[in-house]
């Protein structure tokens, strides 16, 4: 690991910076120079004052996006601020590259304040087709999220969303292999930040009006003080939200309570906080979701010899990695495409199916395609693109 | 001209925005995923949260430059809007890249409110090593150049300064030509926008210590409702701020009495408003850079008849192109080489000297290189390099 580490390092001071700008028109001459700058430039800019819709034909807005954080839940890293969360934010614009043709720029900005980074974003949104909002803290990204959304386009916190629809992929294909149904799961989070409460949305399809939505029995959510439940009064709103969707029972404890007679273990927390005697609490053939990073929260060999019939990580190392390039790409080519004003409920959900279906036939070791799989993103886009038009017929 | 027009516009209809962000590197395997993203990038993020200034070393910092406008002084074109602005700033972009291979991006704003952009460049800067803004009209825009000062990175307001150091670059060659010293010209400046002013501040050497600084004798800056003089009640700020270093003897009128007894004309205002009988009033060999786009003052041919010595425009079908491509690149480049924290007076001197050097003989249709001299670019850095070293050692 200190390999990676030493190696990266030496890899990033040598590249200074992963992204670059580049035309996409050679200027060798004046006549260039008077079609792509002064005069001829006046035309197109001139089309889109008389008819702002025409910025999506003549600018980079169609295919672009803004990926937007304050640099306080940077990876594993915690609140390392705008600058030390550069890196992380042009790795991501390579990936938007890479795997969906999107062109992404980093705004990392140098305020934590939830409405300063909303009144940010509404006043540099001009250039931007979508927003990717990144390693963001709970709960205020929640808060940001939630007051961009009539922004006219995409405004998507992938920590939430991203990891959610691929988690619900995963386990659209656990249960496959299992003969098991996700409407008969019982679901444990551990976690209850940006992943945690959006797997819990998503899982309990809140907000879905359509009949497309398959709603897990039930999701029980553990933060680092125990279960959440409604006789806690530290609770923050997202947490308290949650509650009307969660733990019906109401039942009290720690993660050992938690996980009696669950079929499912979804840890979104912190490494090694799950031990094999936990595991062994659980229904027969669990299945355990160990995404911490870098350090998951039992190792995978651990969890199945305790008897996890199914393990994931977030790990490349090991089978069944889930990782948001699986999704993000995807779901912005599609909506993008889409000219989608938000990433609805419908849109996730279609993502998630498109993922599993990306897998042919899922073996336990084999839930979740490959981040390399070429077919993923065509296949996620078409899906999210023709979400985002039902929504437009249906609306 | 209406034909480069129709051009144009199928051309950026065709291209869908004329830049497009790239990676640097290649991801061809899971080893690159985990060096270039997760979890690698953990480590120059770690580097750069243990020592801020690492973030030049390890990010595109160093070599990436926010083109920020509000869309209200775009060309000729007037306020036309963020978005509407966006084909020039693309436009921009490009040329940053190509003739100096800095990565810009365009950061076009939903506000014209001063304070909101001053905030808002605060608020986006960490991405970013140098600030152009672009097309924001005067007066608000000296009002965000000044409070960005502070910033710690150069911010830089093209339209004033890039314009005023290759007028100026223009001018030691014009004298040149004609045998004449800058320090005996008497100039009037037509136009007391954004560019008018900063030309009126440079060739005064307003903010100058230095000593290299040569001042012309007398300028004269001239508005729509004519001279610029004391006794006028209707002034904005920076228009009452040049009285402390322009029309000394303080005389009034239009710019025929302006023009009375004048060495050199610099138009920055709109076409055709200079007639061939206000050339007559001038000094012997007269000057005119007649600057306005798409028309000039006046027809090049017209000013030659009327017995200019010399004449400059804005166009690239006359000789003499006053074309602010000459310079931004170049000062860009020398102050990001030099992590430059402002752009001194000095570095705009030193600008405007090497883009004149560049001509090794100046005749009079030939006092300005060529917008497509590969060598610009290099001369101007190092100049504009060796002006900011020179100012830490001094300061």
């Amino acid at each position: 690991m200190d390999q990676i580490y030493n190696d990266a390092l030496d890899l990033h001071r040598k590249l200074r910076g992963k992204i670059e700008v580049r035309a996409k028109a050679e200027i060798k001459n004046l006549r260039d120079l008077s079609l792509l700058y002064s005069p001829g430039v006046a035309a197109p800019c001139r089309a889109i004052k008389r008819d702002l819709e025409e910025v999506w034909n003549y600018t980079i807005k169609a295919n672009t996006v803004g990926i937007v954080t304050d640099g306080s839940a940077v990876l594993g890293l915690g609140d390392i601020g705008p600058e030390a969360s550069l890196p992380v934010m042009e790795g991501k614009a390579m990936l938007f590259k890479r795997f969906a043709n999107i062109d992404a720029f980093p705004i990392c900005l140098a305020t934590k304040d939830p409405e300063e980074i909303v009144e940010t974003v509404r006043r540099i949104c001009p250039v931007f087709g979508g927003i990717n909002l990144e390693d963001i803290a709970a709960p205020r990204c929640f808060l940001v999220e939630e007051a961009l959304q009539d922004l006219g386009i995409p405004v998507f916190h992938d920590d939430q969303h991203g990891t959610a629809i691929v988690v619900l992929a995963a386990l659209m294909n656990a249960v496959k292999c299992l003969g098991k149904s996700l409407e008969d799961l019982k679901v444990v989070i551990c976690g209850a930040g940006a992943a945690g409460i959006a797997i819990a949305r998503l899982l309990r399809c809140v907000g879905h009006e359509g009949t497309s939505c398959i709603t897990v029995k039930e999701v029980i959510c553990v933060d680092s003080k125990g279960i959440i439940h409604r006789d806690r009064e530290d609770l923050n709103r997202p947490k308290e939200e949650i509650l009307m969707y969660t733990n019906p029972r109401n039942i009290k404890g720690g993660l050992e309570e938690a996980l009696s007679g669950a079929d499912c273990f979804i840890g979104v927390s912190k490494g090694n906080i799950l031990d094999k005697s936990l595991i062994s609490k659980m229904n027969h053939d669990p299945i355990v979701f160990a995404l911490a990073n870098p350090d998951p929260e039992i190792n995978p060999k651990d969890a199945l010899e305790a008897g996890a019939a199914i393990v994931a990580t977030g790990r490349s190392d090991f089978p069944n990695q889930v990782n948001n390039v699986l999704g993000f790409p995807g779901i912005f080519r599609g909506a993008l495409d889409a000219r989608a004003k938000r990433i609805t409920n419908e849109m996730k959900l279609a993502a998630s199916k498109a993922i599993a279906a990306c897998v042919e036939d899922p073996t336990p070791d084999r839930i979740i395609p490959s981040v390399l799989n070429e077919d993923i993103v065509k296949m996620v886009s078409i899906a999210v693109f023709r979400a985002a038009n039902m929504g437009d017929l249906t609306e």
